[in-house]
């Protein structure tokens, strides 16, 4: 079978892919972020490729239009080669960088340490995964002459309580030497997992200790990847980065992903490979930016969903998808780096935060961990609304989680002009009365482009009180405006003219659009409502509501709860806390409590299936109004 | 610099060395046997080589005589090349096969499996480091939706109450395609290192368990090292082989090979390849006995002396040697077998049995377990006789150990016609009284080449109640027999003529090698005395003397007591058991009982440094003399 050379322009990328692979395989193996939405199912109509020379064979090219075809597009997912090609990935089917939560607060903001309440290191207050440690060990004498490691591991026994002490062979091999040569005052590497093992030993430079070791905290997003460089002495994420996790061009959603690794003989690898090089490439970078190599990285904590937890270290995600669904393992124990895969010190720890279900991951347990909640005595509720919403009620006596299906659509999938909060996406809408009137604000101010998650729900909670739609969704008939009008599939609402638009193109929301963001909205409060009945509390028992993700920086609460999402509770009760999960994986790294919480959160959270009982679909379909078919549920919107 | 090709004949092999390099090192790259005792220093004139085409630069020539000169003969060690070479290597020069205990009994009558008391595997009776079991794991329902790893371990901490479980990535990235294929019933690898592991899942053959694993235990003896390949379900030892340990090229005792280690750029390196290569084949024979793969080999035990496991693994040595006797780690952790460099499994651990100080090592622990010492009420004595005597008193209560250093003597070196217990030994001695006649039984019968240690406690026994020699060893004047002459290096006795002997050579021993033999015993008495001394014993509070190692196989208990080597206790209370480090390794590779003991061993036995009072130079000086200066220690020597 014969390989054809695919070369890309303007980009001067190469690669070779075989007569039976799909362009989308080619542009994946030039690593250019391209969108693809449905996984290359052929059905998001996101992944056009121009073809500039060369010839391929298309199927599904119904889905272009006569224009497109006759300037020489395909879709990406749905063309094979017959020569080799010259390829344009036009700029609209490109991922492009986007706003990523990298910590309590949007990017550029941030200040790149934990947030107050966690604190710096002061003397004595961290104890990192890794740590180095200068110790003074009495030489021996005839009367005591007791092995070099024993000496060693007695006074690190009293220096830093360790009980469980180990070494590695390379430690045992230098010990005599550099003891002995630095008249017995030597710098410790120490790694804890499963107890301490001492993992290198050296002399004490006369200014200090020799060299700095780093770690990394990671957050796998299925959307965005974040990484922070933390310096293990004092705690401080020297530098931060994220972007879009690179398994996209695989599909937007967990779902998508598990397909594409279950469907495709090497699709796990794949997928392995995407999430890898995201990570990977972020650290290089930041490891450049600080003139650090990579074996100066010794340890990294990791957070992610459990599909991405299994994706990142190639475990079969299979089950995760079917009835009952069974991840492969929540608990994952402490590897070596280069077993993972991450480019930093081979024989460093990866550490995985443990998952409680298949649909409520180590992202979550960061997140809990980082409200304190687990030992509160406020009753709270944690969500974290992505393409899953996932949510967590308790307090210290109790936690309980579940997840629905929130859909792709508060993260702009399954809506045309749906998009992620990047650059030109409308993310604040007002509609005046009866609709003639719509004021946005996009990202960055640009010309619209498309409308991101905190858009969309403005715009229910606009559509809604402006009266253009009734509770159900429905665009109500008779309307004056004309941005009310019937299109192919069904009215729809314009939002934004095309001579607005950065698109050349109006920005419009349709109403079977509406109706699928109802049904998301509908599925979080239900889940809400689930838990609240299974431990018999009503509403008003929540004393704080925490929001956690990228979506949720951006939201309005108030209309939020307008359009029946989240709970109708005082504003006051509500908090944001940014990307917990990368929080939560930093507070792993540096404080031994916060390894001791996170096992303990994961061993006391239970898990609701939602699919397991009929509550929650009587909670859905009762949420399947705006805001709720119980309106004494929402009191604050009742007419006074 | 120009590598020249040494050819050895008839041998057939080739190997490459430098100008600089001599052909000691030439001869073990080729891998052939040498003798060498002295390390390479040109004092022990046993490495005679035949240079027979090619040239080499010879230093200290004088110590060969003219005939071995004119015949072509150099000492390896003092001769390097000036061309291409072909040497050959004469029989009297190399190591040959000899008697190896490679358990409780001699080789060829091993029945080679534990002793009686240790039995082999009944249903659940012993739990080997490495095991398979089979398991039946519920199925998840949406109720119970655990994750796959999770209901694993649930069932295997209820199966085998294990609490620490963990898992490596392989197991976790097969477990759920394995647990659905085999309808939840599969056979789990385990091994135990720190808490239980699962190192593979598998399905299980409708005819039982798909692939049985094996274990090793290794005794890595400073002159032999000894492999059993063990059936990890039985506990049966499907075979066993011993073998000289390929560093006596490096010399003969821990010293000189110490010595080699620091003072030679590669020499730690050298040494270890030299007792992998020695273990890696007798592992790799015995696979290919049995038809297995180095992959079915999932675990290792070793005991060694301190040196041994410090070289095997690669460990600085160095302070072993020097006051105050450090040793750079007792216990050592376990560790890869591919980090170690066994050709097992690579990922297989690899455990060393910890040691208590430099001279009393993991061989003498394992020792001590065998006997069951450390958790009886008997007073115990262990001695163990090599290049070095071990030796350890106690019982349930206290264990105390010293070693000191009886030379190489009793394992035939120091003594001109010294050998190993190997073909042509002599290994018994009668004296008749004046010396005039000699009767000795030789190993395999053969015709006589040298003598053994216990020939050589025969003879020293025998000399003295011959009236050859005095108590202080001294051979006595004007004795009539032809036997006893004046030789170039002072008064010898005959103990085989030339026509007797295998070697054409009269076989002797000298006045001076008889006090070497006289100081040697002297050393191991006053180890015993100097131990009881401590603890305010005397010699016969002790209840049982038990002899391990390969010399105590053949020696004379009577003879042995009769020179003063041994305490005078009735014969009865003396055992033999033969290679109690192998053992000890067998056992803590199938017993979880034995690993536990082990460690209680290694904690609860002091260590009593000979060198660091004065009792033990008290004790020897008064040991100096046949029996003792004090014969009241020696009541049934007494004339009654």
């Amino acid at each position: 079978m014969p390989d054809f050379l695919v070369e890309f322009d303007p980009d001067g990328r190469q690669a070779y892919i075989s007569e039976q692979d799909n362009l989308l395989q080619a542009i994946a193996a030039a690593g250019i972020p391209l969108k693809a939405s449905c996984g290359g199912k052929g059905t998001c109509n996101r992944c056009k490729t121009l073809v500039r020379a060369g010839k391929v064979k298309s199927a599904a090219s119904g889905k272009l239009t006569e224009a497109e075809l006759a300037a020489g597009y395909v879709l990406a997912c749905q063309s094979t080669p017959e020569s080799d090609l010259v390829l344009e990935v036009p700029e609209e089917s490109r991922l492009s960088e986007h706003r990523v939560v990298l910590d309590g607060l949007p990017a550029g903001e941030s200040n790149a340490i934990l947030p107050e309440d966690e604190g710096l290191c002061k003397d004595g207050e961290c104890d990192p995964l890794f740590k180095k440690i200068v110790v003074r060990v009495p030489g021996p004498t005839l009367e005591e002459a007791e092995d070099d490691l024993g000496r060693l591991f007695r006074v690190l026994r009293k220096q830093i309580g360790a009980d469980h002490l180990r070494a590695d062979l390379e430690t045992m091999r230098s010990l005599p030497a550099v003891l002995r040569q630095s008249g017995w005052q030597v710098a410790v590497s120490l790694t804890e997992a499963r107890g301490y093992k001492a993992v290198g030993v050296e002399e004490v430079e006369p200014d200090g200790l020799a060299r700095k070791y780093y770690g990394l905290a990671i957050d796998i997003g299925t959307t965005t990847v974040v990484v922070h460089l933390v310096d293990l002495e004092t705690g401080v994420s020297l530098g931060v980065k994220g972007t879009y996790n690179r398994q996209a061009i695989y599909g937007d959603d967990v779902i998508s992903r598990i397909i594409h690794a279950v469907e495709n003989k090497d699709g796990l690898r794949e997928l392995q490979k995407a999430v890898l090089a995201t990570i990977n490439e972020l650290t290089a970078d930041l490891l450049r930016e600080h003139d650090l190599k990579a074996t100066d990285v010794r340890v990294a904590v990791c957070a992610g969903n459990t599909t991405m937890t299994h994706l990142f270290l190639g475990l079969d995600p299979a089950y995760i998808r079917l009835e009952p669904y069974t991840p492969a393992a929540n608990s994952i124990p402490a590897l070596r780096a280069h077993r993972v895969g991450l480019k930093i010190y081979p024989q460093a720890w990866v550490q995985c935060l443990p998952g409680i279900a298949s649909y409520v991951g180590g992202d979550i347990t960061a997140g809990v961990l980082v409200t304190g909640m687990a030992f509160s005595d406020q009753m709270t509720l944690f969500i974290d609304i992505g393409t899953n919403g996932e949510m967590v009620l308790g307090n210290k006596e109790w936690l309980i989680s579940c997840a629905c299906s929130a859909g792709p659509a508060f993260e702009g999938g399954g809506v045309r002009h749906g998009m992620r909060a990047m650059r030109g996406a409308i993310e604040h809408v007002r509609i005046a009365p009866g609709g003639m009137v719509v004021d946005f604000t996009t990202v960055d101010s640009a010309p619209p482009v498309g409308i991101c998650g905190s858009g969309l729900i403005d715009c229910i909670a606009g559509l809604y009180s402006a009266g253009v739609i009734d509770r159900s969704g429905n665009i109500l008939p008779d309307l004056k405006t004309p941005r009310v009008r019937e299109s192919d599939e069904g009215m729809e609402f314009v939002l934004a003219w095309s001579h607005q638009s950065g698109r050349k193109v109006d920005i419009t929301i349709s109403e079977a659009e509406i109706k699928n963001l109802i049904r998301s909205k509908a599925a979080v409060f239900a889940g809400v409502n689930s838990m609240l009945k299974m431990v018999g509390l009503p509403l008003d028992a929540i004393e704080r509501v925490i929001i956690a993700g990228g979506f949720g920086r951006y939201i309005n609460i108030k209309d939020a709860v307008g359009i029946g999402l989240l709970p109708d509770l005082p504003l006051e009760k509500y908090t944001y806390i940014g990307n917990s999960s990368v929080k939560g994986a930093k507070m792993v790294l540096m404080f031994r409590r916060a390894r001791e919480e996170v096992e303990e959160i994961a061993r006391k959270m239970t898990y609701l299936e939602l699919s397991a009982g009929n509550t929650f679909m009587e909670e859905f379909v009762s949420a399947l109004f705006i805001p709720h078919t119980d309106l004494s549920l929402f009191p604050s919107l009742q007419p006074q």
